[in-house]
């Protein structure tokens, strides 16, 4: 068996919060919208569909837990989530916090302008936010 | 309890193909990507973390049956699947075959361009090659 190891694009674009039963749990360091990404530590999965179905239910419920935690936390208007992978292919679900007016309300978020990093100040405090929620016990 | 109600734009938008145990599958009316919706028939659900945990788990199962006919039938290369509702509240699930070379490829596909609705032909060969595979023991 292929060990799982992250892409290096997702890594590159990303910080770690921590790690489910199934996902990595990542924050997309792009201060235009709080924007997660899971990734099921499965070596060679791309589709959803093509995931074992016990992974399946997991990644459904991993991607609940985020989508309720990126709202409580936000206030936001609509959870945006999806499975695209058409640059990188290793499976990733987004989960993506969006309000009216945020850049490129009502369109997607992939592939829209140019990223903004956080302020390593917001950045840790944002991440400490989340880190608490996934994992209220290691708080 | 309110009835459920498929949105109006969704019903303008697409075809009907069928009804699972809990999602109306339609088909939208564009030849750029073949690209299937799933409406789940609950009221007033918005976020698929809303839904009750039993639905969370037939939506996953209806949405990669969704995800692996439309690979069989179209040979594509990614399915994107994913929860917006920017625009439409009422909750539903894409799901879209994309290949490499297709327009906005590999950007999304929400917000792109102009419709170009199939040919009549096709659009009837099309949903009866779904149907087919939907719901196999009714054709």
């Amino acid at each position: 068996m292929t060990p799982f190891r992250l892409d290096e694009r997702l890594e590159k674009d990303s910080l770690e919060i921590g790690a489910l039963g199934l996902c990595h749990i990542r924050l997309i360091n792009d201060s235009r919208w709080p924007w997660l990404v899971l990734a099921p530590m499965r070596a060679n999965a791309v589709e959803i569909h093509g995931l074992a179905w016990s992974d399946q239910i997991t990644l459904a419920q991993e991607t609940a837990l985020a989508a309720s935690i990126l709202k409580e936390l936000t206030g936001c208007e609509k959870i945006n989530s999806a499975a695209l992978g058409n640059i990188v292919r290793q499976l990733h679900v987004h989960v993506v916090a969006r309000t009216a007016g945020d850049p490129n309300w009502p369109g997607p978020v992939w592939g829209f302008g140019q990223r903004a990093p956080y302020a390593p100040q917001a950045l840790t405090l944002l991440r400490e936010r989340l880190q608490s929620a996934f994992f209220p016990h290691f708080s």
